[in-house]
């Protein structure tokens, strides 16, 4: 953990933390009284709490946080990702965060197999503590906006502008296609919005739909890549060349 | 499963498959005969399998296999990794083989725990078949070479030349360094080695020891990943950056 995430709306002053964190802060980070560590509000600022008081008999840790006075931008990409199997997704939830998506979308597709939307790993209570644990590795205090959608048609064709401000859409699609970084090298400044597909890939209609609503094809190469492999190594691609436009 | 890896030495002619690749075959790929699948034999060529032969009381697929003149050429990333703990590195094995590495250096450091060296995920029972299952997703036979170093500092100093002849070596590392694609701009032809470290960070001897044996710091940027999601991540930029030179 790299960031002590704290609830919504806390703001400058004496905070008393929680059982599990005041015990990571112990017997983990060993702090100490006078010590600092990173805090963050949860969609709101980072800062820095000081440890004020280690209680002797409870595993009480109270910290006096100050917040800085701006809010991290939501990152840069969102997420469309045909819903892979809840094993995999289960995996997926904090990888996602700490790569840094602004939006997840989960959708049905053709080779999506039905019971994968009835699993609990699509539960806010499951998925919720691993996307902030995503956060804190990587320090952010941003937590991914998540909606998942059994119609994928309407899901495209109805819904998709209304969730995502990403101007730029990508389509990731084994085959002779521009890489990430060639496809957004006329985009410099916007968002972009990338779509994986399940682990058969898309079909006709379904790229068809996409593409009809201005998803670029994009590959990696030649390697066909596992779902969750191509989710991570497509978003640390298209970080860099938002991060780094023109390159 | 985008390819089907037959063994070491098979050539060109009839080939009786295994009963579970032929299961695989039956079952999951659903042929019949006249249907040709993509073979490769384990680090040789790629080529056609057509089926002539599918019993009907056995589990038995005979294929008549014609193979490429030529052999893929290795993977241009060598890995130096800190061994992540066992059920991380069970999970990386395929991923690793999949991305695409040339050999695979598993390496101690302050921040490894040493029981993480005794367990089975090390064996090359465990994972040359999880290494197969990356080959075979991504279509490559090329299997990566596999050591495992107790000694870092006899790794790097006295054994790191002999292991990997890239010329270009890169240390993923936390902070202000250029991105992958930043460091490789002026190292178009070459084999790259890339070094990442345990979670907790290699400490400042482990550092100092590999920039004097002229590794250079890159990062992703601010957010720490967990070494599986920067293994991924940092080999698709590093492979990105290598396929497109100066780009």
């Amino acid at each position: 953990m790299n960031l002590l995430l704290l609830p919504p709306g806390t703001s400058d002053g004496a905070v008393t933390l929680s059982d599990s964190q005041a015990g990571h802060l112990r017997s983990v980070l060993g702090v100490a009284p006078g010590d600092t560590v990173r805090v963050g509000v949860i969609d709101g600022p980072m800062g820095t709490g000081t440890v004020v008081h280690l209680d002797a008999t409870t595993p009480q840790v109270v910290l006096q946080c100050q917040f800085d006075t701006t809010i991290p931008d939501a990152p840069r990409v969102d997420l469309l990702l045909a819903l892979p199997r809840p094993k995999v997704m289960k995996r997926l939830w904090a990888q996602l965060a700490a790569l840094g998506v602004g939006r997840i979308m989960l959708t049905n597709a053709e080779k999506v197999e039905r019971p994968y939307f009835d699993t609990h790993v699509l539960e806010e209570s499951v998925y919720r503590p691993l996307l902030l644990e995503g956060l804190q590795q990587a320090r952010d205090t941003r937590v991914p906006l998540v909606t998942v959608h059994r119609q994928f048609r309407k899901l495209v064709e109805d819904e998709l502008d209304g969730l995502s401000n990403a101007r730029t859409r990508l389509l990731a699609d084994p085959g002779a296609h521009p890489s990430p970084a060639t496809a957004l090298r006329e985009h410099a400044a916007g968002r972009v919005l990338l779509a994986v597909g399940p682990d058969g890939g898309w079909n006709d209609f379904e790229r068809g739909l996409l593409i009809g609503q201005g998803f670029g094809p994009i590959s990696m190469g030649t390697r066909t890549l596992r779902t969750d492999t191509a989710c991570v190594a497509l978003l640390a691609l298209v970080h860099d060349a938002v991060t780094r436009p023109g390159a």
